[in-house]
């Protein structure tokens, strides 16, 4: 087996799995402050239609790139499970400093 | 509820999702080649030791970009499982061959 060739690879995974952290980072950060508009507008913290909108562009996208559209949606799903339990902490102490 | 700033958090996520979607793309064409690698070698799919490695870096990235570290694991961990998935198929496959 060719260790160097997988030596490259596995530099080029850790390089796209870093980035991969600093996109979610990034992506949490706006979401955090949407979960404050969204708790400062009584708004709830889910949001049906914009998530089978995104799904829908999700699977475009990942169509064109060539990847398992089902996998990309399942990757989706985690963030916005994650996204939405912290909208609702967020709406909860709104609502206890509003108290 | 100023819905111009929910537009644009909304625009900046949606871009950042297309580029989640192109970096997880990239990352399967690597480990596709990493598998028929593997495959030809008869190495196992899984590497327990490179998958601790792995998150160790992981936890370092998150912590350092103010992402729960243990979200990133999560993320992680579907990502691996999927890749693991493909390696056994691409053995599987190249099992048939040789027989």
């Amino acid at each position: 087996m060719d260790t160097s060739i997988l030596q490259e690879h596995r530099a080029r995974i850790d390089e796209l799995d870093e980035q991969l952290i600093c996109l979610l980072a990034e992506r949490f950060e706006i979401t955090k402050a949407v979960g404050e508009l969204k708790a400062k507008s009584g708004l709830p913290a889910a949001d049906p239609q914009r998530e089978k909108d995104q799904i829908a562009q999700l699977h475009e996208v990942a169509r064109r790139e060539g990847m398992d559209p089902i996998f990309g949606e399942k990757v989706f799903r985690l963030i916005v499970d994650e996204v939405i339990r912290h909208h609702l902490q967020t709406a909860d102490a709104h609502g206890e400093t509003e108290d």
